[in-house]
């Protein structure tokens, strides 16, 4: 292992850590948070009216870890290096080490300012924004400062196109292959049609396009019309209407990164039709291979409309919108069971499944309704699209569209190879032949997705939380009781493996994460990298032989 | 395609059925069913007293079918093939169809004497059968006639071994590879460590070994005691002290086939411990590979020690025992919600964890006690079980040990090679070196089998079914309440496809089938063989490939 480079890069990335983290202590200053006077938030917790106030802690929550860190990384440039590049080992168990050092630290504000007391919550949930997963334990958002709720979007943000992407583009450290080694282990998607070759500069034209797709989402959420302040106000009694740039800019965060924090009660339950509508939209938008837009932007837009994916990607999710429309139309039709939502019109029932669809298909897990209830056909839809994810290249997590039709080319191509054994395969993806190793990949990969998958609900099936009982108030209704079983545990870690956020059930869209006790929250933790990451980096961290000297 | 010689093999096929069928018409004289004062059974049904008599439906059922079966079996031997031998892809369409017809025809005496009167239920029945899945649509086993029974036992037991291994002894017929074809369409496991070669012989003595097992299970359950008269007589009202025979028949049946149908109500709960512990014992030893047993034969006993997939079968049995029993000992302690069983001794709790285990892992499906009211932990391994199965070349369904074991040797070797792309695979799978193309064939198995999964859950979740509550009276309490939801339906799909039977909720141990509409039940029918013939062979067979003229 050359440790002193592994080093040098990972206080490069803790120096800008601790940059980034300039962010949200700048937003607790314009907030002063650190005046006593200032009113934080209130909420009720166990019948009892709880009201928080400003204090220095709000302020040293930030400046602490970024003095920790912009120290910590200036030494770990010192030592000198023997070797200047890495092997492609070094390089994922490099990725998995930064990640996870990312989140040790990153978790620190929420424990300083008490927001999230309980450092192992604190750390899921910063993993949970850093993954863009989305999924939280905190219970009681309306009394989370405006600095806690600005720094878990704003790492949807910075996590949705890889920390270390953004590192290369400004380190011109590694000339030869080391670069690209920490591209493929962080990169999502399997490794077909991926412009890596010319990888500093295009890493810097698809931020530039991240940064660009953000700003203008963020200027039409802040122009339009973005939350129904009277119906935010009778729901939650908290006035909403001040804070207009404030919630654009965090929903907009978490809409790029194809995160899902919300900045208030009920994610997008209270937003106007106006804000969900373009909130799916652009959901999709970041959903697609960001080599899309790099196409177009280079004018190759024929080539764009040629790709499979994207084709295989849109009918995915016109099929997938049809159904659930379906299923909510039909209602007690074809489920006695489902507590009808009263969407009074055909409209807000559409806007919910094309709103549903795209921040599951895309992994975001922002939520207009309670889904929960919606009929078993719907959300089976809604499964299958958690475990699929949207397209390679793009902010989502998810075993991606270009692996599914893979997987489904590759299973065409066994059966033939079966009957004839002569059979030559020429199945081709994206006008190039597939070759047997990249389908040989895809079927390893959703085979040791469907391990680690099983093996996580396995271990947080020891939880006592299983079989408790939550009380969920929803737009379907208040006081509706869900059981902790077994689709509570499978979409939980569906939810984190796919980096989507909320599940089903007892981790539905109007419950949190906070049942689970800290064991299956750090299990929880885990399978999001382990999501975001693909597998393979986490594994090699964790893997004996990546310590054995060479 | 071949239509003369598949006609004369399907058509030999059909002959057998009919002369298989002359067993339960046999049950049905010796019974009396013929006779109009012959009392057949009674039930409670929507609250009032059903009593069913005798009649002579009851011989007509099987005499009708017989005589067909015998009549189309013959005429499709007269016209004489060109060609003498058979292609791969004839072999897997051919061994489709035959279980298909096989069910077409098994279908029909539960229709005749209106035990079934549903034809798709029927089918649904009889399949389940054949693949020795056991699931079934009955809600009211005491209404069934001894010959009903008899008869889907004894499917179980004709399905176990497989139906064209079975033909293959006795019909000299192909002497090229078209006999190894159809045994390789119909034995589960993938291709390895098989003794393929010597086939006929080799399939002589696999039955045999399977006969002579089945004769002293049955020995064993005859002269010990069978079923807890009293407190069936207590539950049901019926007395059971006089059939011990038959019954210690039907259940030594179903633990051969690892199929699951019981004879009287609620499975195997009334049983004594003895028959409870002897029936958990006997279905692990019905899941061992036969080749076990022939290599014991002609003594190769170290060989059988040093199989690798008898020692992982027996190290998951180890595991998944201990696990399930200290999950029922923990119980409220971590699950606030599993009713507690009130197992009033250690024993008790190790014989149904023992039983259950067994049951599911061998892919039998006999219940001893409620499982589906065990903490989420017993559940999630029972789960685990399901999908796994028993071993590759056994009776049983599902995934099977082996390929469990290639998936992740296969996957580790995944790992290395992403790390360092010049590494040479070296993994062993029985002492043999893996090659890269088994390996394939078992992440590709993995993967089609989640598609299939994943696709049957997502048709029937169109079922009205959904959401609907069902009253489940058990071992665990009475009038328990059961929502039909995702893990119902999840549960269905594992069970069909695993060949097990009950699944969880409301197809769990103490319901049953029945609530599916016909659509579903279809669905799930096909699931079953699908799940039995390991998927390639019903894909193939409704390929329109494989209906091109060649």
């Amino acid at each position: 292992m050359n440790y002193k480079l592994l080093g040098k890069i990972l206080g490069k990335i803790m120096i800008l850590e601790s940059i980034l983290m300039m962010a949200p202590l700048a937003v607790s200053i314009i907030y002063k948070e650190y005046s006593k006077s200032t009113f934080i938030g209130s909420a009720i917790v166990n019948g009892v009216i709880v009201n928080q106030y400003g204090g220095i802690k709000y302020i040293l929550a930030f400046v602490i870890p970024i003095i920790v860190l912009l120290t910590l990384g200036i030494l770990m440039q010192f030592p000198k290096p023997q070797r200047k590049s890495l092997y492609q080992k070094e390089g994922f168990a490099l990725v998995a080490t930064v990640w996870i050092v990312m989140t040790l630290f990153g978790a620190v504000p929420f424990v300083i300012n008490g927001n999230i007391p309980n450092y192992i919550d604190a750390c899921f949930e910063i993993m949970s924004g850093f993954t863009t997963t989305g999924a939280s334990v905190i219970d009681n958002i309306t009394l989370m400062a405006h600095s806690t709720l600005f720094w878990r979007s704003f790492s949807h943000w910075i996590g949705g196109m890889g920390i270390l992407v953004f590192v290369l583009i400004f380190i011109p450290e590694s000339k030869d292959g080391s670069a690209m080694h920490l591209l493929r282990a962080e990169s999502p998607g399997p490794q077909v049609g991926k412009i890596v070759s010319k990888m500093r500069a295009t890493a810097r034209i698809l931020y530039l396009i991240y940064l660009g797709m953000t700003v203008i989402l963020a200027s039409i959420l802040i122009i339009g019309p973005l939350i129904d302040t009277n119906a935010a106000l009778q729901a939650t009694g908290i006035d909403y209407s001040g804070d207009k740039v404030f919630h654009a800019l965090l929903t907009a965060f978490g809409c790029a990164g194809t995160g899902g924090f919300g900045s208030i009660p009920n994610s997008l339950q209270y937003f106007t039709p106006f804000a969900q509508y373009t909130v799916s939209i652009s959901l999709l938008l970041f959903g697609i291979n960001f080599t899309m837009y790099y196409l177009i932007l280079i004018g190759k837009i024929k080539d764009v409309f040629r790709s499979e994916e994207i084709k295989t990607y849109f009918s995915i999710i016109i099929a997938a919108v049809g159904l659930v429309f379906i299923s909510l139309k039909l209602g007690g039709l074809i489920d006695s069971f489902a507590i009808p939502q009263n969407y009074n019109t055909t409209e807000e029932a559409f806007r919910h499944s094309l709103f549903q669809v795209a921040s599951i298909l895309t992994t975001a897990g922002f939520s207009s309704t309670d889904y929960d209830v919606w009929p078993v056909l719907g959300k089976m839809v809604l499964v299958i699209c958690m475990l699929m994810g949207a397209m390679a290249g793009s902010t989502a997590g998810g075993i991606k569209t270009s692996r599914i039709v893979m997987a489904v080319k590759g299973s065409y191509i066994n059966i033939r190879k079966t009957i004839n054994p002569r059979y030559v395969p020429k199945a081709k993806f994206e006008g190039k032949l597939l070759e047997e190793k990249t389908i040989n990949d895809v079927f390893a990969f959703i085979t040791m997705y469907a391990c680690v998958f099983v093996l996580a609900m396995f271990i947080i099936s020891f939880d006592p939380v299983n079989g408790t009982t939550v009380l969920i108030n929803s737009d379907a209704g208040a006081g509706r009781e869900v059981t902790h079983g077994f689709f509570s545990n499978f979409s939980a870690v569906a939810s984190c493996m796919s980096n989507i956020g909320p599940g089903f059930e007892a981790v539905g869209p109007y419950a949190s994460f906070s049942g689970y006790n800290w064991f299956s929250t750090l299990i929880l933790t885990f399978t999001m990298l382990i999501g975001r990451l693909e597998i393979l980096p986490v594994l090699i961290l964790f893997s004996p032989r990546t310590w054995k000297k060479i």
